[in-house]
């Protein structure tokens, strides 16, 4: 295995325990990363809670979500919303699919707008689409588990950082875990202050410079790095 | 002991920590398992929070609430919550009564329904009643003890999976232990998402047909099994 | 020291840590119990949050506030809430003052109500009245430090179970302190569940008749035990 | 080293861990303190979270902001927050700068005022201003960077304890860290209570009278102690 694997799935067993520690994710969601030497492929874990995710359970996978050694190992259902978006963003390299408790609201309550309202906030961008499994498939089991399903929420993502799901969740995306992390838990966060503001007056949000200059130093750099510092600390490395 | 006897009732200890261990249930609430073996049988812990069960606290019951062996133990008052659904209901294998927080809003606002809003929460089923102890008791100590009020909880209850006590609570039902923990939880997250969403619109709920085939998902194998995993590994063994 | 006397000082170590454990008191509010045979003094911590409190900081007081034995211990500045109530109740065993996140709406908001919605909140009783220390006594550092500010506050109280101080907190009052940590938690409870269901509709509460039923079967007997045990295993014993 | 520089430093390590330990301060947000010695200095952290800052990484700053002794320690980009306090107000000892998810909907809802409802918000006193950088400086990254934010932001402060930042988070000062830890848990606490009050009334405000009078006691000597001894009892001591 090369350094640079090696590097990228220590960083994923990270990331899911990160994902738990954080309540972003509970029983189900789940984060990949895509192979730092082949554009082809990513890794993801087995069919497991990313708390109890550990290095052992990490699997590589084809674009197309065939396991590249399976070892009878179990898989996500859903890995095709991985696939889907790295073959559709090559700028895309690791994403998190969640169902975070804050953010479902706005999953379900037609016109509910999750929109950076705090500096924190900006990394979810300008806009986040909705897509709902019902206006294209019908009546479904919910998940996304047909190349046609994984496909049509990506063109729905488009170039977002983030995507909310009717009745499920939310997807994001960045170009690495780390920034992938950090987007993740601001959107819960920004899902939480809203849920808040909202029912006490109209919340001034940022503007479209101020997304723009402030997403950018958020996901360089400094912040970043003390972000991802704090939350392994606080996940701790059991098991790993 | 037979085998099938040990797994149920080491299952059942996990249940009442599992419950303890997300909130379902805190001092008061029980959780029950029907004797694998003998259908005219039930497991339950004697008079303990759930918290705090061990093996050495759960008894054998026959379904009108006669304890097979109690050996002084303290028994829980509402026992006949279990047995009258067991009587009533040949599909059902284990019994949650709870008083979870999020929950009980929906059991003292008239009209207020708690219907499923995400895949997740398909599990509730589509139709969700609620027991007044008043309408045809009057004044009492609002626990269900008799075999009338028992049997009066159970046809209120009907097929559902759960049923909501006004001013008091819930039972959920379901074919084996995994389920009746994973509708539980569901239930109590389902509350919790409609206490947020419900001040800021109205949410789109599930169709009946996404219901239908989203439910038969989750009741069934993998993701019932991942699920249990992860809350095993959360409440821990401690004292088991 | 008699029996009686160290299982009371045993009791009230207990019901200190359960009132920080459970979050109805965090670094302010006491907790207190009447010596078992004489009725003219009582227990009380010195000047310590409830979290840290050991049976070495626990004194005993005349009841209107005189250490008997203070070996340069500081005092509680408030701790003549306790002693006017033993003055002017026979029947208060036990004194719980504090200051619970979810209460405190119900002591700034005019005219919103904290009556019991549950089986389990009708311990609170059939009425709980506000005490507003600006009506008799102005602008004051609005503790309950005189005895002209505690004998109020009891008149306020009547023979009801809790009194709210306004943009304070609030008093319970019981036979035992098994039955006041009882009570305190239930307040809190009952707080919790009006501020998620009352945006939502009107509650339902329980008429006069269940409330008096319920509340007998509550501070009585099996239900006091089994939640009294909960609490204790929850709290733990360190430093104890 | 001198005594006071020691007890200082020390302080101020169980400041971070204490603002982390009760939810004030997360990944980001910093607490300072005035060198005891020398008015022109102040000690903050280097650039890390509050819940992993040790000794070792408290560094020497001027006011504006020159480390004394950097030893390659990155540094926090806000840190002229503190040192234009510093500078703009003799009487104040400690800075706490703080993100607390409560207290930023009074950031974003404008109006939305938060004012002192119980007795521990006294402490906040008369008026808590806020200022917004678009106001002055347009779409910047909306930290306060420059020295003319820093000094634009201390003179939104004043006198005042506090001041909130739009869609940002808020600035808490006073005379010593044990008071500015006090008033920034205050600050969450009175936010807190007004997000549950608000929706159901208009909550009575303590008068000007009783913030004067009950601040004065907060501040000072026994309340300010016993508060300090329980926030470090639960902070604990890891790694210090």
């Amino acid at each position: 295995m090369s350094d640079a694997v090696a590097v990228a799935l220590q960083e994923l067993v990270l990331a899911n325990r990160i994902m738990a520690r954080e309540g972003v994710i509970d029983d189900f969601g789940h984060v990949s990363v895509r192979h730092p030497q082949d554009p082809g492929r990513y890794f993801l874990s087995c069919s497991r809670s990313p708390e109890i995710v550990t290095r052992e359970d990490l699997m590589e996978f084809l674009l197309d979500g065939t396991p590249v050694d399976q070892r009878g190992r179990g898989v996500y259902r859903e890995r095709v919303i991985h696939g889907a978006l790295y073959q559709a963003r090559p700028d895309v390299g690791a994403v998190v699919h969640h169902h975070a408790r804050e953010v479902l609201p706005f999953t379900v309550v037609p016109g509910l707008m999750l929109r950076p309202a705090t500096h924190l906030a900006s990394v979810l961008g300008h806009r986040m689409p909705i897509w709902d499994s019902q206006a294209e498939f019908g009546d479904t089991n919910m998940l996304v588990e047909t190349a046609a399903q994984g496909a049509s929420l990506a063109r729905a993502q488009g170039d977002n950082a983030c995507v909310l799901l009717r009745g499920h969740g939310a997807n994001c995306a960045a170009h690495s875990l780390q920034a992938v992390v950090f987007i993740a838990i601001a959107m819960r966060d920004c899902a939480e202050l809203l849920l808040r503001a909202l029912p006490l007056g109209t919340p001034t949000y940022l503007s479209d410079g101020e997304i723009e200059i402030t997403r950018e130093l958020h996901l360089k750099g400094a912040p970043l790095t003390r972000a991802w510092d704090y939350r392994v600390a606080r996940a701790g490395f059991r098991g790993i």
